[in-house]
């Protein structure tokens, strides 16, 4: 395969380097090779037995490689960023992940100075490893109805943690089966008799020294899933447990000792910041988890060779790499140019954010966190960028991971057979993958969000036209052209496509603004109304995104015309391949005609797979990504698949240590082991 | 959850039993509980572990269950419905599948009568346990392009099987990796320096006593797998391997050892026959497979609650079931439907096929295997019905599979969190399942071929309108009507609602004509059409089946009025979320108007979700799937699915025997093991 990609590689002029440091910058670039090559020289991270590992030796070497990164990251000094960065190359959840991300995280914004100081200090040096317990076996999505109780006892001022039934039980808990001896525990405040909601409460597990569950706890991991399983997602029950009054994480709220009141102190408007923070980065990520799919099968299908193709001229009669199959085209390059369109919708995002974050801090904290109220369905529409980015964070977060964990599988599924092998190291990376559709947000229930944002937008623009944000724009404009029409040149202008994409997400807002309020439909016979709008205008704002970046003033400085032409196609083929999907809404909607529709499907999109296919090999490289992170026999760098293939195969597979006895009558099944690598020993 | 079950299966009228035996028939019924009841009492099926051993294990586990399987066989004197059966029930792929399922079939099918009684009996008897090598590391869909050669050997009178490159390694047979001791290996015949194409030897590969491989031949297991881990798929290389004349299947072609020559006996028509088949089982299979996963799902969306409605009044504040969330039912309730559309498709092409078998038998044998072609390229189209089987196969074939697998996904999301649990039971099951759409014709592939029958029916058509097969009948009522247009009631008429399948399939069959005949396209250039047009076919084949055996006198007399009604319902349901999916090539073909498919959309499939609603447990308890067989906790029919979860997490999972060192600065990683359960025996 090896001279298949150095002439893929000769067919395109993309400067590779020049694009990578696009993407991620020159100074990540930079930080990643240092890190990368001290994570290769460390035994443990070694990748060799990774497929071949059953739960328990996985988590135990996880385990291992966790306790390595933080020994590496004392001796080295690393910075925050420079430890996600090792984290993200090892490339498999931790059994330290939680206490990483939630729970430190966690007594660090909820937590008052003193609580920092003794909980987040102890976590930070690691005496104290905690996980965040907000989910139980009962209640997921709804935080309200969770089920465990926090009872203040006004005698002794502690609280008694609780869990009343078996639904009560913390589940899904990561870190928590059989690492930490910390845990924040989300519970319903009691006082004297009354709930006050969820609160957060640092609970000690397990024993410091034996590490053994504490009495009256019930904990342990829920056992093996369809993917992530080096992490220890665990289980976590109270029987009547006691823990001091300092335990209650007391920033925003808490019960004062002395009069057994419960106590507000402003409100904790922040963690909606902290979610939408979260959510930009599972955008961004998005882009470049699905980059890993579309490298491996983008280099797999150039090297591999399958039938000749029908209309070939017979001097061209050698087999044809299935790269130039359109039916493989079509399945890769719009996943290729959605790398592209949510790494760039991820980082605009994050930038808004921080500038807004910015401004706000400097301006006035003061009167943000008392006029805006406890969660995102009340922070008024249309009146601020903050609400704006919440709303659309939660639709980006469900498109773009969807798009991405989807989009994983059709590149598994292009590789043929060979991409059910685990070493195509696309599968066991979409096993790890699949539960970010879930998490910080069902990808289906955060579209209820979405459109309850909206529907409120559009009603604020029909009192009002003047817009206050992106999204009271686009509205405003629809509405005012509403009877005039539209007659978008989808083909042959790209400010028409960003223009048509906002024209239908518009039309959808005051469609399903009219079955609420003018027709009065119950909000569970819109749910499905709703997905599809959030989906639409999730789907504008990336296209959006990707269009005003590639217009921006940093790209025009740091690209090449012949960079800045492919990246555009990439964006079209985005946006008219999207387009084309949901033909019948943009139809429906009047952005586009029958014929639009059909032109862009049958010549526009093909026309834009034909420009973009000599440049695929160059465009994954682009991402850069070392043959050790990608861990792939199909998505090396050199091509050398099938070597890679066979040497794994015939020389790591355990299983091949094994002589059976093959005969029905015979009761023996392994008769020999190669090494004594034995039955007690599976 | 058991009451909340209870109260479901109150709520509706639909008759399980009799329902479950117009799926099964009562035949079937019993003989699945005869056999399940023997599976149970054997120790050795015990699936309890299942979801947490390595494939080691799990590898050596099915072979114990294989060996069991044989002596039950023999015990018993099961027949091969029998023997099927037990296999399916056991649920996992096992080491003896593809001697089963291949190695014997092919030495029925193209041995001659000596090689039967040599090879054949051998096989029946387990003496000899083979597999069938195909596919090669560097070669799968393209069969002719196989690099593993068998040389005539004149002198010598044998054959000698060779490898030449490493591209030319068998890989993925199943069997092979360690169980097989022969292979029926796929090789370019040669004979005096000219190539004859791919032809099947029978190839001893190990020692009948010692297992162990002969000389100079390499082989071994592949390696783990997306799913399938239970298989010992297989790579197997020879050097300079000498078989004897007797080894290359002759009953179609063979090498005379006297002249030397290479001579053909009639054609292997028969072995599309098989083909046809063995696609018509995956299209019936679908049905079912998914089925266990719409089980699963629809059960624990019926017990698992969460949030209330928004808008319920007063009194019923208490948390909905999240089956009653319409964003739930438009994802579960279509796959509900797609499970008898196309378990009845299956059925119906299996009995056409049968039928036409049987009449092909008795009349002209000899006609037929001496007029046909080698492929299905080169059949008469709309002359005969085995051509349109064959090619509806394919379409049907890749359709249905892919409808499996990835609803299968969509249940496992629609579960949430606990979805992505081992212990649901869905994921390793799609895991299993998912090859389904890459082997036996690859589904973007196999679209190709559909497309090639429907173009030169559509050229017989043009010929003459005189339809011959249901495919010249629909593309010649379409060609009569084109240009008066038409009209029909898809929301008012069933038989309209088929009709408009038919009529756009056909519109979409004569575009690609024009752009193949008339414009003279390339075919690389149309193959994503092809691909929208085989699936419109075969969308339009699962519509008509399912419509015609519910319109079926079996279904008249079988049924009474109510569950017709709901039959009638799901029937509705699958066409018109269907249709709706495709509005716009329904709307560019003039098959529907805009305001059908808006009115689809938003009323009539939410009116038919609402409908089906109260009857979705019942209508999945009729498939009678037993707890046994799904070894799912969500899916359990008591309900008891938090009871369930909690037991295998606390009490199987081996990994909450492991007590761990938590600290980064200890080097001890798991620093108790219960029961001794230590680290060397991982
Ligand atoms: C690998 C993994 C790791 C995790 N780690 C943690 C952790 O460390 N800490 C923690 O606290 N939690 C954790 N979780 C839990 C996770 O946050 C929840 O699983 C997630 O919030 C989904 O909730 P649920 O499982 O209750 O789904 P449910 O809410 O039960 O959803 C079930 C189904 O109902 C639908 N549905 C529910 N409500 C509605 C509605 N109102 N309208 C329409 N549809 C609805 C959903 O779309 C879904 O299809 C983890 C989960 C996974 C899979
Ligand atoms: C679990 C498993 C078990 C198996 N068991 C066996 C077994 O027992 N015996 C055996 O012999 N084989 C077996 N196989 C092999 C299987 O039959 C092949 O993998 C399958 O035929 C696909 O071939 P391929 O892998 O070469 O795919 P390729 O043909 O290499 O396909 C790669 C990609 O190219 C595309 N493509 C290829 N050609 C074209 C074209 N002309 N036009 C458009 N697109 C094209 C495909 O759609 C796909 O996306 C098994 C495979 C698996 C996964």
């Amino acid at each position: 395969g090896s001279e298949l990609l150095v002439a893929e590689r000769a067919k395109s002029d993309i400067p590779v380097q020049k694009l990578h440091e696009l993407l991620l910058t020159k100074e990540v670039i930079e930080r990643k090779q240092r890190i990368l090559a001290i994570l290769k020289s460390e035994k443990v991270f070694d990748k060799s037995q990774n497929y071949f590992s059953g739960r328990m030796e996985r988590f135990e070497r996880a385990l291992a490689r966790e306790k390595k990164l933080q020994l590496l990251k004392r001796k080295h000094k690393w910075t925050l960023d420079e430890f996600r960065t090792a984290s993200e190359l090892v490339g498999e959840p931790g059994p330290y992940g939680l206490h990483e991300s939630m729970f430190r995280i966690t007594i660090a914004g909820q937590g008052t100075p003193e609580q920092q100081e003794k909980f987040g200090k102890a976590a930070e040096a690691y005496k104290i490893i905690g996980c965040y317990a907000q989910t139980e076996l009962g209640h997921g999505s709804n935080v309200r109805g969770l089920e465990t109780t926090a009872t203040w006892n006004s005698q002794d001022k502690t609280f008694t943690i609780h869990s009343p039934h078996l639904t009560a039980s913390k589940w899904w808990i990561g870190s928590l089966g059989r690492t930490a001896n910390y845990a924040c525990v989300m519970a319903q405040l009691i006082v004297e008799g009354k709930s006050y909601g969820p609160h957060p409460f640092i609970v000690q597990i397990r024993d410091m020294k034996t590490h053994e569950p504490l009495e009256n706890v019930h904990v342990g991991d829920i056992g093996p899933k369809f993917g992530y399983n080096t992490m220890d997602n665990g289980f976590l029950l109270f029987n009547n447990v006691k823990v001091p009054h300092e335990n209650m994480l007391a920033r925003f709220s808490q019960v004062d000792p002395k009069t057994n009141k419960y106590v507000r102190h402003g409100s904790p408007s922040l963690i909606y910041g902290t979610l939408t923070w979260v959510r930009s980065t599972i955008v961004m990520q998005a882009g470049s988890v699905l980059a890993r799919g579309v490298t491996i099968a983008t280099r797999y299908c150039a090297i591999r060779r399958q039938f000749q193709d029908r209309d070939a001229p017979e001097w061209e009669k050698g087999e044809n790499a299935v790269l130039n199959y359109t039916m493989v085209q079509i399945r890769l390059l719009p996943l290729l140019a959605a790398t592209f369109a949510l790494h760039f919708t991820g980082k605009g995002m994050m930038n808004l954010y921080q500038e807004n974050q910015k401004r706000m801090n400097q301006t006035n904290t003061s009167r943000e966190s008392n006029k805006r109220g406890a969660g995102p369905e009340e922070t008024e529409s249309g009146s601020d960028i903050l609400a704006d980015l919440h709303a659309t964070s939660c639709g980006l977060k469900a498109l773009s991971s969807t798009i991405a964990a989807e989009g994983l599988e059709v590149c598994r599924r292009a590789c043929g057979g060979h991409g059910y092998s685990s070493f195509s190291g696309i599968g066991p990376w979409y096993s790890d993958y699949l539960p970010t559709t879930t998490w910080e947000g069902d990808n289906y229930m955060l579209t209820q969000q979405v459109a309850r944002y909206l529907l409120k937008s559009a009603r604020a623009v029909l009192k009002n036209p003047t817009p206050t944000n992106d999204t009271t724009r686009i509205l405003s404009h629809f509405q005012s052209r509403v009877n005039i029409g539209c007659a978008f040149d989808i083909l042959g202008s790209d400010e028409d496509i960003v223009a048509a994409f906002a024209w239908r997400a518009s039309f959808l807002t005051f469609e399903a603004l009219k079955h609420r309020d003018e027709q009065k439909k119950p909000w569970n016979d819109l749910l499905v109304d709703f997905y599809r709008l959030s989906k639409a205008h999730s789907q504008y704002l990336v296209i959006k995104n990707f269009y005003d970046v590639l217009r921006s003033g940093e790209i025009a400085q740091s690209t090449s015309p012949p960079l800045r032409t492919i990246l555009l196609k990439l964006f079209q083929l985005f946006a008219l391949h999207t387009l084309e999907q949901e033909g019948s809404e943009f139809y429906v909607s009047g952005a586009c005609s029958k014929h639009q529709i059909m032109l862009a499907r049958t010549s526009a999109v093909m026309n834009l797979l034909k420009e973009i296919r000599p440049h695929a090999v160059r465009l994954v490289d682009s991402w850069g990504f070392d043959d050790w992170v990608l861990d792939s026999s199909l998505g090396r760098e050199d091509g050398k698949v099938y070597e890679d293939m066979f040497y794994r195969a015939s020389e790591l597979n355990p299983l091949n240590k094994v002589t059976v006895d093959p005969y029905p009558e015979s009761e023996v099944l392994f008769k020999k082991v190669e090494g004594g690598y034995g039955k007690s020993k599976l």
